[in-house]
């Protein structure tokens, strides 16, 4: 079944400003999504609002989320429960963007919010899968080279799902736009490029030697 | 009058897991603030949870956001409404965690959260110190080198204030810990560290070539 090349776009899906920065490609939400792996998850707790950073992976139009069966959200979304409403956000910083003008400076980004009802996965190979997918997207291949769950832990380990069907990415590129009767100011003008990276990896310090450091690794 | 080194914990700010990763050490706090810029803000909308990035400055105790007059969180805060609940989360991810078991992969991380009220400043030398807070804080020395925004940008700009009275801190810091019957399992295991940084400046094209880029920028 092949899915639309965007997503419907929603009322809460459309921003009140900057519309020509807002996007629903699908392809270019997943892109943003694949490119990070830490998310803001955003849920509602006794009427006043939660954020907590957290890992997430992808698996086609299922977003991934997992915690200890004792974390407030994973509580909160239960098993049987209606699912628990949440938002969750990835954002990618790309550039200061100084603009002559304190008005004008911005940043060049990439974000994705997502919106919907997040449940408790509990059928056993979506679960397996789901898990392998959060272990992947850090690191690919990180899952097959790794001690899988036992028992006990997966028992310990609740995993959310949330449908990726309620989507916008926003995204901000190129240079300052500055207003013209400012251009001739004394001012330093232009972008400032953020940029990510790995450093050298550190083994730990009871790695047997012997064991060489994998390609996912070295390759970062 | 000299603040309590430590930010009172609440029920809401002590973690149901992982205490012994939470702090309410207010230098560290302010370290962790002051190192990002981007924040991840919650709030309530129709009942539902909404997250968006968004650039913040800090000023002592208290965390400035603006915006546009028209965007939703800061018509919602209102100027003389009770003001809008959020969470304000600032989080920097400092490494992979790679153990050999699946279970206790992890990430090094350090990440804030605020929770309380925001509500609109009206008062213009507050606006004013507010908004040269937020560009400073992303390139300090920045403000006094741009044009300040003059009556029409200001009367568009919306500032929203939500005092660090409810804060705590989480980390996350060095290698792997496996179960002891892991450690001889033939997986690589370590610390893969995040790097950030910021590449080389891009003039605006318009830029007149006499200014030179000043050391705010060259010293990043």
């Amino acid at each position: 079944m092949s899915e639309p090349a965007a997503y419907e776009p929603t009322e809460r899906t459309v921003p009140t400003r900057s519309r020509e920065r807002a996007t629903y490609d699908r392809a270019l939400v997943h892109a943003v999504l694949d490119e990070g792996y830490v998310c803001h998850l955003g849920f509602v707790r006794d009427g006043a609002p939660v954020v907590l950073p957290t890992l997430y992976g992808r698996v086609g139009e299922r977003l991934y989320i997992h915690g200890s069966t004792g974390s407030r959200p994973l509580r909160m979304a239960g098993t049987t429960a209606p699912g628990l409403p949440v938002c969750v956000t990835v954002t990618h910083v790309d550039g200061l963007v100084l603009a002559r003008s304190a008005f004008h400076h911005s940043l060049n980004y990439r974000s994705v919010v997502v919106y919907g009802i997040a449940r408790q996965v509990t059928d056993p190979a979506e679960r397996a899968s789901a898990l392998d997918a959060l272990v992947d997207h850090v690191l690919p291949g990180r899952a097959d080279d790794s001690r899988r769950a036992d028992a006990k832990e997966l028992a310990a380990t609740a995993v959310l799902r949330l449908d990726l069907e309620e989507v916008s990415a926003k995204f901000r590129t190129g240079g300052p736009v500055d207003e013209p009767e400012d251009v001739s100011l004394p001012y330093w003008s232009g972008v400032l490029p953020v940029i990510g990276g790995y450093g050298t990896p550190v083994p730990a310090d009871d790695l047997d030697p012997s064991i060489s450091m994998p390609a996912y690794v070295t390759a970062r």
